[in-house]
This record gives structure tokens, sequence and C-alpha cells, in this order.
């Protein structure tokens, strides 16, 4: 059941994580590794802690350098894997690291990206819930056997896994959510901008895509209206903290009047209780709940929920925690790519996070 | 108009930054400091960065050492501030940078903190809107003179400057207002706790009193109706983020129905436009937005704000900038002990922050 | 050959990575976990990161509750472990990951830790160069079969690496060693004391132990006296800065008269050309070095090292990365633990590291 | 005694920081500001922290546009303050925050920097000692009345502050010095490069100019001769770590033969009783040494310094702290530009630091 994979924008965060995480998958053969701008250099250059691949060349990104492997991983900017895509193999396996084939609604493409949709495909968040769902089934079953997987946006996997049981267990409105997010660096890639310099981000917090414009907002919607909420709006705001790695996403909703905080706490639990890498923090000896934090979840695929109601302000709140570039990126895709390879669902993935 | 000034709790964080600011103060002469546990040693075994202090004894914390001086400033835990202050001359200009005289509802107190409640000091944020003001004048002027002055809470002061404006020009609704925040360590203090050790800090995000428990979400909803809400709800929630000072808060309230974007943007500008700390950033050449980091903040007694329509959600977004231990405490009380003297406002305090 | 494994210690940090790594290691079976302070709770109280093992509860650390394993892991404070081993199984394989067995100089020991010596143990660097070698075999050798293993100190195992190529080359001379180094604030545990609060820590740098007191130095001396030095004298300063793991070491030696650089770098690249785990960084195609940062060493085994030649200062500097929890503790203990079973000596550990 | 001072280069990281300090100093009145790509922008685009002058428009750098001023203040690269300030009014004090004109020796600068020596000015580090003396006062002496000063590099004041005491004294050797410091990254300018983002430094360590090729060593070595050093020769290692400001120097120096510990405390304590500015830290009630971290020095002029023997290695230790821009940039600059005016050294500095 080995299998070979090639990896474009191997030079980016995205697709070297992408390939740590295959040197750990016992299945994976590592192939053809390709870039942009950086074709021509060793890989090393780019990823020094990439040491089993450290000499590897990188090569032009073209259908050609990609071709004859059973899998594909696209790192590239979004507009770019549409057109890549459409050239390989239908056979092939091709997981999209970006946002071209995410959205269902060419509409919500057109007005969040601009430009021509690319079409949607499978969407590879394996515990996406279903309307009527309390455990994840289906999104499983849609991915069995795929040979085109959208992976989600890393800071859209925080959201939905914090909010979808309240969502599919009819215990929170999808009408007034509201998402702030503590994220890590590595989520805005290797680009050279002014406000990612160290100088300016070491000892600061600052908000980014602020007041309804981020491109991941769609896609949050899209997750809860699978989920079955009806009409969803979302207010959504990220805010970048002196971090490498990392989404906390604060994520709440109004409670349904008349909602006891015992239902929802069961409904998170059975979202979850079979999961293996979505975990509801326990209550602790005391009766205080554990929270997340994104130290715990760095380097593993794991998502850390908590839940709490707030009587006074008629919300629930949830707390999300994520590596962005694992779970949030490159460890959702293999988990998904398991699933269509009809391997264990954990094959070559690790729950446990390197801290402090 | 020279006054001296003694410090309680000076070996803590506030107490330290009220002493930094006090050496940069014209008119200020550092009389007594006092520790608790610390007593007996010198400053600057405490505070290393306070050179011009380092060789001053601690004394011990009671209302003898605090006496005969113009000014006391108390950087207690709450509860003990109430105590000392009772014993001090009521002709003493006091400045509780703690909680116990915050809150004018001692259900309230009782609530949020447990305990007798000390009763109510005027409150020290001259920024302050009443009902009906567009500019902050009714709270500068119940400063002026006082012989009490209750500093407000940090995270208070951040979210209050953020959704002030729009409440006093009735352009948001206070009924489901949402607040997150990304905090920096040092407004935990000094305690020894396992989560606050650098190692759980570095590179982790972790969110603190989730659903509605936070003791200053009382004192927000106080200001709030005194900017003329009638029921103020808030959900509120703090995340500690790899920083050693600074508050971003992010706060957003349902647009009132029908209010322009213009509409919105004009409240914040008037309530602002005058105030020398409290800062409205502009719209840049190319039409975006400038949004506040809290790197810009530091050291200095602004507070940055900006706001912005998210038509989609039907929500205002408000995000400001704090340093926690400037205007967030140390800084708002001196600009209030200016008040209370017949001083100018700004006497002894920067505009400008520390940065990069 | 699987092995069951108890960890002793297991709520700290040098516990807890051992117990991630020990996770990720196909042969052990995780047994008895053990606490001093904290037995009687859950693992994932205080390691929220370590997924699979959260339920676990801890035991007391006595030598009852550790006894019945193959394989034995303490993670305790220096002076705690000797007592213990003393009473564990002659055939059990201990591997201490404090002090108490690394030095052979019993008077070295009273020196720098005081008290009785508790002897040495084979040392767990399988890297360690003796005199006349240019790869490593003797240490191997000492370590197959062994049942008692004395884990190197973090700062020894970087600075060891970094220097004994050219002193086993003699091309360095090992009377004027000077080590500075950059530390993550894991190395000092979490035991709570003011200095480790995230708040000092963050936007600092701070040194300790400076002077020659520091407990590394006589284990640096006698690991370079095994690699062929006469007397060895080193002034060692470790730095704490802010990042929660890692360990860059800058360690420099003057250059034995007469060498030329193509000699320096010959000895450190026939001594690291065929170890798995530590790896001299490439020249850069244009000519610069490329050199070691510790982020590209995040949890995993592998160590970076660069060296060149100052000509104007007469001196050779080597700069060397690890994770200090893992190459620096628990990774060097696997390590180490396979050869002594037998088993291959990269098992159930990586190379490649987690970065960004 | 007020002057108008212009600043060049005022979107950089030492122009905004000369801004940051000349808007505290009571006798400066700003004029015009320059820039290169950033001519025609507002400043608060760029420094929007220096909010009392948000809203003033960037000039294009050139002679005219900073003529007429009693100050200018160049904060350019390398190679183009000479040719301006070679059209500056002989009469108007130029300080030069760059390189061009510090070193004395053509031969040094051909070799560090190539091209053309502009020649040297006075060099501004007040506390510089000459041979001979125990405190400096030859060097403000030659800073009075100045038109044109060099101001020294950063690093160069905190390696030149730790060690020429000794130097001076004659109680530690000039042949083998060896400095590692670890810096904060606002050292490293705006300029857009790979290493200088964010998600690169965070959780990380880095070396950089290993090996004698930084430009500051024929500076430091300039400095220890003034200081009554013969031939000097200095290993120079700068790593970066992840902070914004700050540089911690760990410089060593072989003792002289039969100096006492004593002696050499006494040396430092003299050089540094008097400074205002440079402070060596005390021993501790219990014996203990404190010593210095660089929060503690955080927006101050002040250096921290302290000094032990390590008897065992034969060398003395020292580390020093400042802040990069202001004891290592601009705050020197203003230093030394009260003595050239003839106005209080300290006037519009502070000694306390911003901390935690």
């Amino acid at each position: 059941m080995s299998f070979s994979v090639a990896v474009a924008g191997a030079s980016g965060y995205a697709g070297g994580e992408a390939l740590r995480l295959l040197l750990g998958h016992p299945e994976a053969r590592i192939g053809t590794l390709t870039a942009h701008a950086n074709a021509g250099s060793a890989l090393g250059e780019h990823h020094p802690h990439l040491r089993a691949l450290a000499d590897r060349v990188l090569q032009p990104t073209s259908a050609e350098t990609l071709a004859g492997h059973d899998v594909v991983v696209l790192g590239l900017p979004h507009g770019a894997s549409g057109e890549i895509a459409a050239q390989l193999d239908p056979g092939t396996i091709v997981l999209d690291l970006g946002a071209d084939h995410r959205l269902t609604d060419a509409g919500a493409w057109a007005q969040f990206y601009g430009g021509d949709h690319a079409g949607s495909w499978p969407y590879g968040l394996p515990e996406l819930l279903h309307a009527g769902e309390t455990t994840a089934t289906a999104q499983r079953a849609a991915l069995v056997g795929a040979t085109r997987i959208a992976v989600p946006g890393c800071n859209v996997t925080a959201v939905t896994l914090g909010l979808q049981p309240g969502i599919a267990a009819g215990v929170i409105e999808p009408g007034d959510l509201v998402a702030v997010l503590a994220n890590g660096y590595s989520g805005a890639g290797k680009t050279l901008k002014p406000h990612l310099l160290a100088s300016e981000a070491l000892g600061s917090a600052q908000p980014y895509a602020v007041g309804g414009t981020h491109r991941h907002i769609p896609e949050i919607e899209q997750n809860l209206q699978v989920a079955g909420a009806g009409a969803v709006t979302i207010s959504f705001t990220p805010t970048l903290v002196p971090m490498a790695r990392g989404i906390l996403a604060t994520a709440t909703a109004r409670l349904v009047p008349g909602t006891s905080a015992a239902a929802v706490r069961a409904a998170w639990e059975a979202a979850y209780a079979d999961e293996p890498f979505v975990h509801l923090l326990p209550v602790l000896p005391g009766g205080a709940l554990q929270w997340p934090t994104t130290a715990a979840t760095l380097g593993s695929n794991t998502a850390l929920v908590q839940v709490v109601v707030d009587e006074r302000a008629g919300r629930v709140v949830t707390v999300t925690a994520i590596d962005n570039l694992v779970k949030g990126t490159a460890g959702g895709a293999l988990q998904s790519l398991n699933l269509a390879l009809g391997l264990p669902e954990t094959l070559g993935l690790t729950m446990n996070g390197v801290s402090p």
C-alpha cells in the first residue's frame, strides 16, 4: 500500500510541513519536489530542519515534473493549483493545500477571491459533521477513494471544529457568530512584507483582515451549513501574536433559549468522544474546565476543544487550539489521504504535541 | 505645585510602573516605598530597570509608613486597599490601582469578588463618555479635586474605549457585545503559578477566565451604562499571548439597523478628535484602515483605536491597543492625578510608544 | 524486542519529553508513571500535549512502583536518582536523566555538586569521540548491553559535539576554551522562580551561573579529555533567551598554530560524515557557510554543527544547535537505550525538526 | 539653548528612535524629516508609535532638504552619510548614526567595509576611557563643541563598556578577547530578508557574521586601543534571539596573572562609579552578584555591567546589557549632542528602563 508522492511548492511552509509529515508516514515514498523561484536550489537551504531531504534539488513546478506519482500535494498560491491540477492524471490523488477547490458556491468565490471559480472538490475535513449526525461519518465516506481533495483553510478548521457540535445538535444559533483568533506567523507564509518582520512581531499583537473581508469566512459558513445551519453569519477577526505556529480560536454563538449547560456539553462530548484527533478537554478535579493552549498541539494533528455556557451573556463560548500547519494544513491533508487510500486514518500521524 | 508621593506595593508590576512614570513627572517627589513580603530589601533587587531608585529600601505596608505624603498610590491585591485607604488622611489623594473601589453596585461586587464592598470612588478614566456627551467632560469634572480615585482595570479601559463612542452615539446595540483580548503576561502580576512560567508561555496562546467569570465584566458594563446604554451584556474572553505587555482588544457589537458606515466612523471621530491619549487611527492613502498594534503603545499612555462596519455580519468591530501597565494602570492613574491636582492633564506622560 | 518502561518524574519537562518520544518508539510499552508532589493526579493535567496518556494516573516515586519493568527512566532532581537506582534490579536498564552518575571524578562532583558521589555509569553520548578516533565507535561499544546509563547534560552535549572533532584531531588547543550559550527556558525546569516567569523572560536575555560555577563545566572537561585533550579549561556562560526550547552553543578554541582552515574543516567532516544525528552543515552555493538555528532542531534528535577559522583572532569558532529536551536529554537517552538493547540506534527517533 | 533638528532616514528604526528621544528632549525642535523610498508618505505609516509626529510628511533625503537646521541626524546606510555630510554647513552639528566616520584607520575601513574611507569624526561614546584614565574625561572633552560626531556601533558600545575598565587598569589581557552577543532583531534594520521574518525568528536563535567578518570588530579594537591596549584581537560572534530590542554581550578576557578578584572589581567600580548611564550592578545581600538583563534597559540610555573572575578558567567574564537603539544608537547620539551643545549631558534622557 506504499505510495509515491510529489510536493509542489516544497520550499514554502505548507509544502515543508507536508514533507515533514510524509517523512514520518510508513507508506510514503517521497518523489519530486518542486518550487517556483527556488527551483534549482537544494531543499536544505530553505528547510534546514528537513535533514533527510536536505540534498534534494527542487524542480520547476509543472504538470510534467509532477507527473508519474500516485499522490501530488499542491502547496501553491490560490489561483495556481487549479491550472496545474487540471493537467494531472485523473487517477492521481491530488491534495490541494490552497483555496482553489474549497468553496462550492461560485458566487462566494467571486466575492472573496475574484476571478473564475475552479470548482469544488471533496472537502478534506473528516470530522465535519453533516446535518443530523452526532458523529462524523458522511464526510469520511466522501473522502474514501477520492482522487481530488480540497484541504481546508487553517482558521476554518479551528472555527468549524469549535462550533459545529452546537450547530448539529441545535443548541446554538448560527445567526450571529463571533470568532476572534490568535494566530502564529507561519500562517502568513514566507512572503517578505514589513509587518511580518520579527522586529514588528516580537512583543506585539496585530489584527488583520478585520471587518468581514477574510477569505476564510465563506468557507466557515459553508461548513456550518453542512452541519445543519440555515443562514450563517459570522464576525471573524484574526490577530497575529508572537508565536511561529498555532491558532487559538475563541468562537461564540448565542445559546438557543432554554438549553441547559448539560445539553451543551453533551453535544460536544458526543461529537468528539470517538475522534482520534479532536479532543474535548475534561473537567478537572475540583470542577474547573481545562482550556486549550496552542503549545499543547504543536507538531501534532490534534485539535483541543473546550466549551462553556456564559449564562449572563446568553452565549456559548468555545475555544479551539490547533497547529495551523498540521491539523490546519498538512496533517489534515494526510489524514484525508489515508482515507482516500483506504489506509488507517491515523497512519503516520501523531496526536501528541511537542511541548513545552 | 510639587507633590510628595508614596507607593504601596512597590515591588509589584503595577507599583513599579507607577514609579517609572513618577520618575518622569516634573512635579513628583518620590517618598516612601512599601512592600509586603519584600519589605527590607532594596527596590533594585525587584526592579533593576528603575536605576534612579535602585538603592531605596522597601518599608512594610501600613497606614503609618504611608502617612505624611500628598499622594499615596496603592498597588495592592484586591481586598487590601480598602482597609489601608480608610486609615489614610482624608486630604491625601489616594490612587487605588486595585479593584476595591471601582464598582458602584454592591451586588456586582459580591457576585464577582465576594466579601464586603468597600464603596466606590471617583473613577479614573478621564475619557469616559457620559450619556449624551460626544466628548468626555463630565468624567474629567468628577476627577478635579478628587482625593480618592479608583483606577480602572486594564482590560476595562481597552474595551470601554473601543466601544463607548458607539454606545454614546446610539449606533451600536449594547445587548450582545463580544470582546476577545490578546493579553501580555504582566497583567497577571508576579505571582508564581505554573501557567505563568516562560516555558509555558513562549510559543503558546492560552485563554483564562472564560465564560463570564472575569471580574472586569461588571466594570465594563458599568462604564457603558454611564455612556448611555441600558442593559449591557458582554461575552468577554481574555487570552494570554507571548508578550510581556500590551492588550489588543477586539470588541464587537451589533450595528443599530439602518446606521451607515459613515455615521459609525463619525461617532468615533467625534469622541476622540481632541483626546490627547486616545487616537482613532486614520484611513491610509489607498483607502485601507490602519489598525492598532500593541507594540505602538508600549510604554506610552496612548490607546489606539480603529473601527469598521462588517455589513455581512451586521456588526461593528473595534480594535483597541493599550499598554496594560500604562494607560491600563499607572499612566491612567497619573493622568487622573494631574486632573485631581489641577495640573495639565498630560503632564509627565508621553503619547509616544517605544517601538520596535 | 518489545520492552516495558517506567518513567519517574513524569510530570516534569524531562520526564514528559521521554514519554513523548517513547510514544513514538515502536518497541516501547509504557508502564508506570511516577511523580513526587503530583502523585495521584492525571498526567493530562501536567502535560496536556501527551494526549495518548492524558488519563494515566501518576504513582508515587519509589523503587516499588518502578519495579517490574525492563527499562526505568529517571527524571529526578540530582541527588534523588542515586538512591532509587541502587534499589532497582541490576538487570533493569536504568537511564538517569539527572546528573548523579555522569562524573567519573569524585573530586569534581564534590566541588560542583557537593555531597557523596554516587559513582559513574556508562555515559550516554554515542557520538563521543575517544582519543585517536575519527569516528565514534568506542563509546557506542560501551553502551551496548549496558544496564545503567548516565544521560549527558544538555549544555554538555552541545559544547562537546561542537568542539570534540578539533580536540580529537589535534587542531585546536584545549587550554583556553570559551563557550557562551543561548538557552531556552525549558532547560530550567518547572520550578517556580521569579526570573523564570514569562513577564521577566519575554523580550529579555539574561545570563546565569556566570564565572565558572555551572555544574556542566566538569562534565565538558571530562568529555574533551576522553576525546584526547590533556588539561582542559573552559569559560562557560549560559544565557536564557526568550524561547521555550533549544540551545545555540557558540564555542571557541585557539587554533593550533600552523593549522590550515582545510584541515580544520576536514576534522569536523570526518567526525560527523556518518553520524545519523550530528550534521555538519554545508558550504552553500556562493561560498557562504550555512549556520545552525535552534528552530531547525526542534523536536528532533539532531545536532547541527558549523565551524570556521577566524584567522585574525587565531580561533576556531563552532556553533552547535540542539533541542535541549531531545538530543540534550530524552532523545539522547533513547538513542543510548537502543544501543543498550541491541536495537537499531535510530529506532523511533527522528532527525527532522518541527519548523518554523 | 533650543535647537532645531532634522532627521534623515526617519522611516528606519534608528531614525525613528532618534525622533522618539528628541520628542522627549526639552530643547529640541523637530524640523525636516527625510526618507528615501518612503518620501512622500506620512511618518505615522512607518512609525505608528510616534503619535506626536504621525502626520508629518517625509521629504526626500538631500543636502537641500536637510539644510537650515542646527542639528542633523543621519540614519542612513553606510556609504550614504559621507556624501551628504560633506554638503552640510560646517557649523551644523551632524550626528552620523551610521558607520562612515567611526574608524580612524583607513586600512581597517577598506578591509571590513570596502571602498573609500570618509575619514573619522569625534567619536560619540562619552564614557570611552583613554589610556591612563580611571574615569572618562578625555572623550567628553573631545565632544564639547564638536560639529561632526560619529555615533558608535551598537555592539561596539556594549563590548567596549564591558571590557574597557580592565584594559585601562591593566588587569586583563587584550590579546585573546572573546565576545558572544545575544541580539534583538531591530539591530538588523527593516530590510526584508527571509531570516528576519517573524516565523523564522520566533522560538529560535541564530548566529550571523561568524568568524571574524563582522564590521564592528575593528571598531572594538580601536576603542580598546584608545583605552590603553596594545595589540587587540577579539573573536566576536553575534546571535539573533527572539526579542525586538536589546544586546546582552558576554565578553571575556584572560586575567593578567597575579591579579586579585578585588583588584578586578575595583577597576570596574572606579570606571563607572560616577557615570550617569553606565552602572556596575551590585553584590546582592547574601553575596551573589546581580546580573544584567536586556529588559531592564529597554527604552533607556543605560548600560548595565557586571564582572566576575573565573579563577578556574583564568578569565574575567563581563556581561553588558543595553538597548541597541538607545544607548547603542540614538540615546548615545543625544548624550553626545548634549555635550557638543554644552547642555547637561543627561538632558532629555532617562536611565530608567521600561520593564517588564
